[in-house]
């Protein structure tokens, strides 16, 4: 609760007379306007700023006075509907993701992620298990933005029973604006008692040191107003500062990290990882090859018919040294694709969208449409590789990363998509034999750059850092599958056979569910 | 239909050995891929290949064959399947547009944008004339995409009737690429001679020397595919010579106007237009303006609640001289918009992603869904004023953009929104007051840069192109309004009486149609 010297306390309602707030009004406009200006122009960093509470409590008169008050160029405002076709065929939150501000902007949310967590535990559509597990993933999620500089303000509107129940009646001409837009474009999800107990729940499990709720009584809206204000200002002031001060010292650290490299050599660690054990010295002959890949062909064929038919999706990453093969696997692998189905997706350096944004909203962007295959040739496994190696972020960030990335992947599987990650390994020799081939042979001369030189001169580091990515990120729903690759024949069929498999299991699987659930199905 | 040495002509059918194929193929494509790699390189256009054609000819194979021959990475592939809601609340082009490719990469069409108007033609959903003004528009589409620079290449693969008949059965294996994806998942959309023959209309209405149709046959699938790598290799080859061409034409062309300005002063004309006839010296009182306002924020906000009820959208665009009061008169017009209807999408110079693409893309992408009211600070109509004025393209590029800013408009509107466009104008005293004033005003000081004063320099020309702009650009579905904004009040109160007025009119007219439909129902 924001307490200034205007502000008459009764009970838990606190009240402003409108001459106290015209008077606080206009100058905290002026700050925050100033404000809202510099963040635009350093774009340092995205403000989000989710609105809730209760319903006559001010939620949609919060969101258009903001405009109001605000430049409403920079902000873009979301009150989350019904989930398009588009979004409910990827994971909840896609439609989140795609819809945060980039750096410099304000993203702000009426009910944000928190809407459809609390209306399907109010409405008894989740168990209490459940609901935590939401609360846990909404935490996670605001934790990732966050901890890459976001700036979250939380805001809930809050009614006492009785207070409720008068304001919601309550539809007089606001004595300063003239004019507000009441609240009943904003229904609430449940009873009042019901709807408060499940909410206090969403925001004791969501309440951090790095995006905190804060509880505004809404029973007088001067008062309501001026604390909104009071609170963003306050907490943009301060983040600005504290941003200010990390970027400072992430800028130190990774000069640091350069100098050590420099004088001492890379950092090297955990050289004796998942890559050791790799046998590299695997082949397969020719006539092999051809038997096996005919085969798998027809098999992927079916099977990504089948895949489309009933809407599974893939999300298939290929990782690996240069030259190990990544780009022919991924042709092969597609050769008996329809082009309808797939999509491969290049990931080069970030353009400045991007680099406006967090480092996951890239990819999050290209997920798939129910029934599609996307193929990343480089993925999201940049941070902890490039990024790492060339000191691109902290160590701070870059661990942080495999945490995040995780949560990433486990979404995609949660909503049903396959996820399948390929590590492709060759040994140094071999990757010199291919960097002259490449050199000599005209069609392919684009392929090799002076970056590619540079990467190989890190051989043991890049070694070391996949060998911690593979630890950290191997999970059960998406485990790393480490393919040799010294001989691309041999390379290609696993990785084929390792789709094929994957396929085959989701598709039982989902026809397993399928009949579970028919079988449970209420009589109605 | 192309003719190489190995081609065996019988009749109107083509065909070739495995043999002569297995020849040809392999260097082809070497060739293909080296241009497309030069493409990527140099970014300079994009490629839009449309495939498409009767069923059992090969369209999902040439579609397949491609992703495999070429680089799959930088080829976006769209078999375009039923539209989601997101789409469906867009004009029918929203989907196309969101879809076209970057600068130097492939978008690959399985009957691109003619899918639609084919399909609904056979199956008499639609008249003579509405196809043919369907043709139209997609003829324009390309010419807009061709004139900026584009390479489109349309392939249309046909089959004789027999030949349909034998082919459709037919699902043998492939003796050269060993697998292949048959046509069924490519269904036509009506008997053969009904579709082959409103199918070769289309093609005849949209062949265009920028866009030709090529046809090729069928039958062989040797001759098919060989065919399909000839005629995109030798069209990638032609265009990059061409565009050359033109690029250096074109600067060539833009440093002449140049020197031309620096020499002469910038070419003056048209200073007898529309805006010579705005009386600039109106204005509105303090008391009416707070009556007007009011009456007006309650109109405009009942307004607003019954477009979002009915799904009405707005595209409102508001362009002016520096500091006459654009963001001031969107926010007073928000101040009694609920926040979840409107979005102000504020425009500044292209981000990289945004400069790859047509100048139109990221106008298009910002349309929004139905009910909500997009407003533009300012728009489109930069191409014709600010890159005009300052000699950024071609007198011819910016004189053909009028047609196409009425052919967006003119979809917009078809589609069922409001368009409206606002221009702001001031007198150069009254513009040179608010400067000084902006510049000692702390929080108002951002505001103003070097560019503000270097256009206000060029005042007599931008004027002249405001006027050729008003002229060229008023139509009925989209007429400009020009605010006298010397007196902010009287022109944000006559901004919000259009828009009321506006939207009145569309109300009413929609309920009109929908009594009208109603009526007409047929009985089920």
């Amino acid at each position: 609760m924001v307490i200034t010297p205007k502000t008459r306390i009764t009970g838990n309602r606190a009240a402003m007379t409108d001459t106290a707030f015209r008077e606080v009004k206009d100058r905290l406009r002026v700050e925050l306007v100033d404000l809202q200006q510099r963040c635009r122009a350093a774009a340092a960093f995205p403000i989000i700023i989710v609105v809730s509470g209760v319903q006559g409590a001010g939620g949609v008169d919060t969101l258009n006075l903001l405009n109001t008050w605000m430049d409403p160029r920079w902000i873009h405002t979301h009150a989350v509907d019904a989930p398009s076709d588009e979004e409910r065929e990827r994971p909840l939150f896609w439609r989140y993701w795609r819809s945060l501000p980039a750096a410099g902007n304000i993203g702000l949310y009426l009910d944000g992620w928190y809407g459809d967590a609390v209306a399907a535990h109010c409405r008894g559509h989740t168990t209490a298990a459940a609901f935590a597990q939401h609360l846990k993933r909404i935490a996670a999620f605001e934790r990732t933005l966050a901890d890459n500089g976001a700036l979250i303000v939380k805001l809930w509107l809050n009614l006492d029973k009785n207070g409720q129940r008068r304001k919601v009646d309550e539809h007089r001409v606001d004595p300063v604006f003239g004019f507000r837009a009441s609240d009943t474009a904003w229904p609430q999800s449940a009873p009042y008692d019901t709807f408060t107990a499940v909410a206090a729940k969403s925001r004791r499990a969501t309440s951090t040191t790095q995006s905190p709720w804060h509880v505004i009584d809404g029973t007088d809206d001067n008062y309501r107003r001026a604390s909104v204000l009071t609170i963003l200002r306050d907490a943009i002031k301060a983040h600005r500062k504290s941003w200010r001060k990390k970027s400072k010292a992430a800028a130190k650290d990774i000069k640091h990290a350069r100098k050590h490299d420099k004088k001492k050599g890379l950092l090297k660690t955990n050289r004796s990882g998942a890559l050791a054990k790799l046998d590299l010295s695997k082949t397969m002959g020719p006539a092999d090859y051809a038997r096996a890949f005919r085969t798998c062909q027809t098999q992927l064929y079916e099977l990504q018919k089948a895949a489309r038919a009933v809407g599974l999706s893939s999300v298939i990453a290929f990782e690996g040294a240069d030259a190990a093969g990544k780009g022919g696997a991924i042709r092969r692998l597609t050769y008996s694709l329809s082009a309808r189905n797939y999509r491969v997706v290049p990931i080069a350096a970030p353009n400045d969208d991007e680099r406006a944004h967090h480092y996951l909203w890239r990819f999050w962007r290209h997920v798939g449409r129910a029934g599609h295959m996307i193929l990343f040739d480089r993925t999201w496994y940049g941070r902890v590789l490039v990024e790492r190696v060339e000191h691109l972020i902290t160590k701070e960030a870059w661990e942080r990363s495999y945490s995040e990335i995780n949560d990433f992947e486990a979404q995609l599987s949660e909503h049903g998509a396959v996820v399948l990650k390929f590590w492709l390994q060759i040994d140094p020799h071999e990757q010199l034999r291919r960097f002259k081939e490449r050199e000599e042979t005209p069609y392919k001369k684009w392929k090799i750059t002076a970056d590619d030189w540079r990467n190989r001169a890190k051989w043991d580091y890049y070694e070391a850092a996949v060998n911690d990515m593979v630890a950290a990120t191997s999970t059960k729903h998406a485990p790393w599958h480490l393919i040799p690759a010294n001989d691309k024949r041999y390379a290609r069929i696993m990785i084929m056979n390792c789709v094929i498999e994957a396929l085959e299991r989701a598709l039982h699987e989902q026809k397993a569910v399928a009949k579970t659930r028919a079988s449970r199905r209420p009589k109605e």
